[in-house]
């Protein structure tokens, strides 16, 4: 049976070749794994994911959620999907054996996940919110919060969601205007409207736990006025059972392009004053928490748009495999029989850019969800911070890289099959449609940018820059151990000096005040950053491929030629492309900058 | 009230600043029209699209054509749209009087259909496709098929289409296995399957005429074996009444991701063994007579994505003005009001980023077509065959910029409204998703490539590029009278320099044998080559807009400087960005040519 949700001889060679998923045993938490454990996992996850969440991907496209008596009502399908997901445990994958969980490292329970998204990315998202809730109460929610909001959710009987966006208010969150009022008991009454909240309505679990940003009577303006609170669907008694269902009320629901299975909703809170809420942590530091949601939730973003891109990639591999169109460019006889379009070389440069883009951010997902575990569980607070340095810089990168370039994969993937993969008979246009959505929420591409460009560089000194130019570099230098990739690793080298040059320069720009002119075209910065990262993962892995077919297993070479010329395609064709990108930003191009409204 | 179909203001300046649509009417067959003649029609195309077809552009992607009881159904707003189109006489725009026609320029004409293709792509197709038919058997047609057939299809009683595809022959028409039998009657019988054949059945006219591409039994093989078929829907009586119902059945409609408006059908021919098909013109030169339609359908799929484009940069355009969020980079004060979107740099680069695609497209698209009248009414034949040869080299590029190109700007149209533009609230998605068929009917994007480089760029010894490069030296020394344009004409004279020392070397390996070498990345080509055409209409528009300038007129100095402003935008930020592509050409890069299917 051919895959469709991602290679598993690329899983491994990401695991067990690339990152060495079998070293994080050596660690104490996960001192009871081995890669027998891993595979297991791995295993249910695909057996899930292929039975219970691919088979009802296209019919949450054609029947997205309804309103019905104010709720959200959504196909049959979904709930014994994400049932089984939730039995098998990867709610809590990564918790500890005595919450329950599975205690598996971020790097395996993202890899466990990926084959979800790839099955069913609007499914799937369900139970990736819940998770990034629950984790934000079990951050920073108090001992009674946790027992009454976060145990539940655990035990996946209560969902999460996180309630950021107002009519007025996307990406400035700052200007939000959801109230919330103290009340005697010690909790908040909320007033306000949201709206593109995921899954703020279904029939998925009995209770949905809102996580909302609101503002305090004495808020200071901006984002440090915001608070986080707790605001359940249903109100929830001392002893956990359901109260009274809160003044929460779903006002709509928002039509989407693609990504359709999963609720978009409009929800008002406290349209009759009785909106309970409860404060999560102290006033005012609800956008810094919050953060950490949208932190995870951003390379979960990342994750999603790969596993799209890959999944369109899988089919049109296999497409181009089986149908056969046409002659050689340079045959001779007209009756010949036609070839598989996969012979044919424009068809190879778009499967092969699509393997670049996908296996490529696939990489990077799974080195960011190493990084996580290396916050959590390496040896010494020193080497903790740096991972997080290291995982703050990169999250700007890993949550849009992918949303563009695994974008552009399914926009290829359709091109292959040509006229049909235009028709719904064909899953590729969905993951194209679906794909849309990820450059847009968890912050936009431009916000991004700015993100990257006009905070993270600059973080602690730039120490997590720093960190990664050095492994940059060190991956260049054992990449020296291979003359074949000289051509590859020349490329490279040559975009992270002028890279660096570039980003000290404008560096230069915010810190001396010259703010304007620093970030105006942080959207071309933020290309070039990530091709250089993708370049340098794709120098890594090429390195592994080499030492792959040194090893000479037979069976293998097919698959690590293939990485070497995906590695190829990246470095000779895509990195060099930034240049033009930089010589722009070094001259401090002020063409977007300067036009007028009134001139368009 | 704001223009949400083109900008007025923009059409004359193409028509009569760039164009000289009025020099046209010095010509004899435009001798009855002047530029009030030209508005009137203008005014009349945009009121029947603003009134007739951008009401149910939305209405028709909801509903999308139904199969009952063996026909297709549309929804009931699509008949009078039609017919409002045709009453006002756009079917015959550019046929004669005597015809009945406007006998109009095709660069009016053109124009004209532009406001409805914006409006309304798939209400549109309808009559795209008719015009597309009906001028192929006033072609090649004999005296009774354009009594029988063309005649009501000028007076719009019938429509057309063209029925190519087969569900194994797609790119590869040589590989067609639809049949045609001669009958004792002169006429043949045709037998076979045709897919996504666009019009393939609709309420909206008497009869349907297919242009069915089928082989005959003594047919050489390839495609120089193709004939060309008229099948009626219903057959046509003697005196021009309808007759029977002919053997051609609808087997079903396909379910699109976009342009769902328009009816994408199955059709079969002879299953009962009775399809009556009549012979256009000679056994054989089928494909040859296509091409005919099929280069008049590639102008006007073009002309489709640029309206795409151009409805989405509007609409996001006015999206920006409107829509107040966050602050400048550089603000101190988070208490300031916000600002409108339109004032942050980065929607800035996305909004000229479209302007730049779409209004360099447009002017590439209406210079295309004011090169079909020149083929048709230059004085000497010398010169119309002048005109025809620079129209072949540029037709593969007005198919396939625009469709790549105009698809990003609707992506960008997207980006711009955020998660509402995500939404089906608003109609930027739609247009997206409709513009993701450019790249693929009427030849992909893979076709037209080889197209470019395989057989246009030698025809008649290179006469059609020699010519290209002639003016595209002329608007460089014309721009020299300007010193302000001289950072804008450098980048173009560069690309230039470097892309036709390319074409030369690419040339001479297909004229020594080396095909597939020189094919390899025929991709790249076509980008690099679209890349310096919509450059060099981007620097006559510049010229243009500095003579403007110089003119003084208060009220259009704006427009001119967003004119300066887009040229500056595509020539600098753009045009330099093919020298690494064109490294790859030089190179002759096998990196997608020796990729193998089993490395994937």
């Amino acid at each position: 049976m051919s895959e469709t949700l991602l290679s598993s001889r690329n899983l491994a060679f990401e695991l067990y070749e690339v990152l060495d998923a079998e070293a994080l045993t050596q660690r104490e938490r996960f001192a009871d794994h081995n890669r027998e454990t891993f595979d297991a996992a791995l295993g249910t996850a695909r057996g899930i994911a292929e039975e219970l969440f691919a088979p009802h991907n296209r019919k949450n496209d054609e029947n997205e959620p309804q309103y019905v008596d104010g709720g959200a009502v959504l196909i049959p399908e979904v709930k014994p999907a994400v049932d089984a997901f939730n039995e098998a445990g990867f709610q809590n994958a990564s918790r500890s054996f005595e919450q329950g969980g599975m205690q598996l490292p971020h790097l395996l329970s993202r890899a466990c996940f990926a084959h979800f998204q790839s099955a069913n990315i609007a499914t799937s998202s369900y139970p990736m919110l819940s998770m990034g809730a629950s984790h934000l109460i079990e951050t920073f929610g108090s001992d009674e919060q946790k027992r009454l909001f976060l145990q539940p959710m655990i035990e996946a009987r209560f969902f999460g969601t996180m309630a950021l966006t107002e009519p007025h208010a996307g990406s400035s969150l700052a200007d939000i205007r959801t109230r919330a009022e103290p009340a005697a008991d010690g909790s908040y009454r909320i007033k306000g409207n949201k709206i593109f909240i995921s899954g703020g309505d279904h029939p998925l679990s009995d209770n949905i736990v809102h996580m909302v940003l609101a503002k305090l009577p004495d808020a200071p303006p901006g984002v440090k006025g915001i608070s986080l609170f707790i605001v359940p669907k249903f109100l929830v008694n001392e002893d956990g059972s359901l109260g009274a269902r809160n003044d929460v009320t779903l006002a709509g629901l928002f039509h989407k392009m693609g990504w359709r299975g999963t609720t978009s909703t409009a929800l008002n809170f406290g349209d009759k004053g009785e909106c309970v809420g409860y404060l999560v942590g102290k006033p005012h530091h609800g956008l810094a928490y919050m953060f950490q949601m949208m932190n995870e939730a951003r390379i979960g973003v990342g994750m999603g748009a790969i596993m799209l891109g890959y999944a369109g990639y899988l089919y049109s591999l296999e497409y181009a495999r089986e149908r056969p169109q046409g002659r050689p460019v340079d045959a001779k006889d007209p009756t010949a029989a036609p070839v598989s379009i996969v012979q044919h070389t424009d068809v190879k440069r778009m499967l092969l850019t699509q393997k670049a883009y996908v296996e490529g951010a696939f990489d990077l997902g799974l080195y960011a969800s190493r990084l996580v575990d290396d916050c959590e569980t390496l040896a010494t607070e020193e080497e903790r911070k740096q991972a997080h340095e290291l995982l703050d810089l990169l999250t700007p990168i890993v949550k849009s890289w992918p949303s563009e370039f695994c974008l552009k994969a399914n926009e290829l993937a359709i091109q292959i099959l040509g006229g049909h993969g235009y028709t719904r008979e064909y899953p590729v246009e969905q993951y194209y449609r679906d794909n849309r959505l990820n450059p847009i929420h968890e912050g936009t591409h431009g916000i991004q940018s700015l993100d990257l460009l006009g905070r993270k560089l600059a973080q602690n000194n730039g120490a997590g820059l720093k960190q990664l130019t050095r492994l940059i570099n060190q991956t260049c230098e054992r990449a020296q151990a291979h003359a074949s990739l000289d051509k590859l690793r020349e490329p490279l080298e040559q975009l992270m000096a002028r890279l660096s040059a570039t980003t000290l320069s404008l560096l230069g720009d915010l810190m001396q005040g010259r703010v304007a002119q620093g970030l105006a075209n942080s959207a071309l910065y933020l290309k070039v950053f990530g091709h250089a990262v993708i370049g340098w993962r794709w120098l890594e892995q090429a390195i592994r491929a080499e030492e792959g077919l040194a090893r000479g297993d037979a069976a293998d070479t097919d698959f690590y030629r293939g990485k070497l010329q995906a590695a190829r395609y990246f470095l000779t064709w895509e990195v060099p492309s930034c240049h033009h990108d930089l010589t722009l930003l070094e001259a401090r191009d002020d063409t977007c900058s300067t036009m007028q409204d009134a001139w368009f």
